[in-house]
């Protein structure tokens, strides 16, 4: 049978989702646990996509097949007895035999969160970005307007990357301040590599007045990465939500 | 002149406050970033009191004596500077010559983190001790009552403490809720080697039942370590505020 999972993680320890030779990886630990539980036997695990070393997530999504005869709640307490403590498995379920975590997936949430506390904070060093500076956030929600929709993201997009189609629809784009935090929520049916930190890097800048927001379509148009913002570190940057039909 | 600061830090990584050869320890980063600040002399840190490896402080009070003229202001952005990522000088004012962070304390206020969510939070596993079992609030606040006042703790004191007189007044404990989270404060005039861990273990089996409220009086009168509750886990607890006249 085929198992869907939602798993949280804290990105800090991991050299990133993806199973790497020698590497500590998300995926790794989760194919170790699984293969504990299948005494010995291998069982591969697919995600709605890859997140970088450092990238945490609250709502990632996976799947797997199986052939043992578990109960889906006893899933997640067999895996989560297995796994370490920087992984946890919130949710299982059944799911049909053609079930694809990352190709039926019709849209992702990520979140990214800003520290703006006069201090910095011990406490969430690895888990938003310490940006203590002056920001506009009138400029930020005009620059916002220029990004919604669908465009070729290519200038937000690391030059490294090799997929081809670089069009995607961002759906929406929510800033909201939570205390000392200031949280960017970006909904869209796919993001490219370091598509949403170039963004919140982008953003950044020009609530910092380093780019106007009526430059953005300009930045769109030219299709090069040089012209968009920084990227903005991986460890303000959380997988929030997989959306499924 | 004497410099008071107040310091947070993150003691995930430290083998506790108080300075131990070859290990990373809290003093020894602070007595670090002031030896560089000083041009290579040492300079001794003395702070309100030690606290253990894993155990976090939000309101850590610290003095050391400088021959340098650097106006207060400046000293939280230069020792910030110089510091780990996982310590942060909050405040910093000066002192009289007379003032001992130690000595000169009247009382701390220490707090407690249960995390009480139905699956356990890979980004609080640090920060919050996981006790997901049933807890009747009634039967902990009734406890507290017993425990408030002047007593002789030496049942809430870990067997290893030397110290010799093991009275203490606590004047406050405060359970509440917040979120999915129970937090405890204590604040007292003093608190005994692995006191508030002891005092946390304790209302805990008292609020699943394995202890009764009303037991509270002979524990106490025993003053013996082994008839009080198991000592809850240092990464729950947070020196959280130091009391100076």
């Amino acid at each position: 049978m085929k198992i869907k999972c939602i798993v949280s993680y804290d990105g800090t320890l991991f050299a990133g989702y993806q199973v790497q030779p020698k590497l500590r990886t998300v995926q790794g630990e989760l194919e170790g646990a699984l293969k504990k539980l299948h005494k010995g036997h291998e069982v591969k695990v697919a995600a709605s996509g890859r997140t970088d070393a450092g990238v945490h997530a609250v709502g990632q999504v996976i799947h797997f097949e199986t052939p043992l005869n578990i109960p889906a709640d006893r899933w997640g307490v067999a895996l989560n007895s297995l796994l370490p403590a920087d992984i946890t498995v919130i949710d299982v379920a059944a799911a049909s035999d053609d079930f694809h975590a990352r190709f039926d997936a019709v849209g992702k949430e990520y979140r990214y969160t800003v520290l703006r506390s006069a201090q910095r904070n011990p406490f969430v060093r690895n888990y938003a970005y310490y940006y203590p500076y002056s920001l506009d956030l009138a400029l930020i929600e005009a620059a916002k307007t220029h990004l919604m929709g669908t465009h070729d993201f290519t200038s937000f997009c690391s030059a490294k990357s090799e997929v081809e189609d670089r069009v995607r629809e961002l759906r929406s784009i929510e800033v909201h301040e939570d205390g000392d935090k200031l949280i960017f929520s970006f909904i869209g049916n796919g993001f490219l590599y370091n598509m949403v930190r170039i963004l919140t890097g982008t953003l950044l800048s020009v609530g910092a007045g380093e780019i106007a927001p009526d430059e953005i379509p300009e930045i769109l148009k030219k299709k090069n990465r040089i012209y968009a913002g920084k990227t903005a570190p991986a460890h303000g940057l959380y997988l929030w939500e997989v959306f499924y039909n």
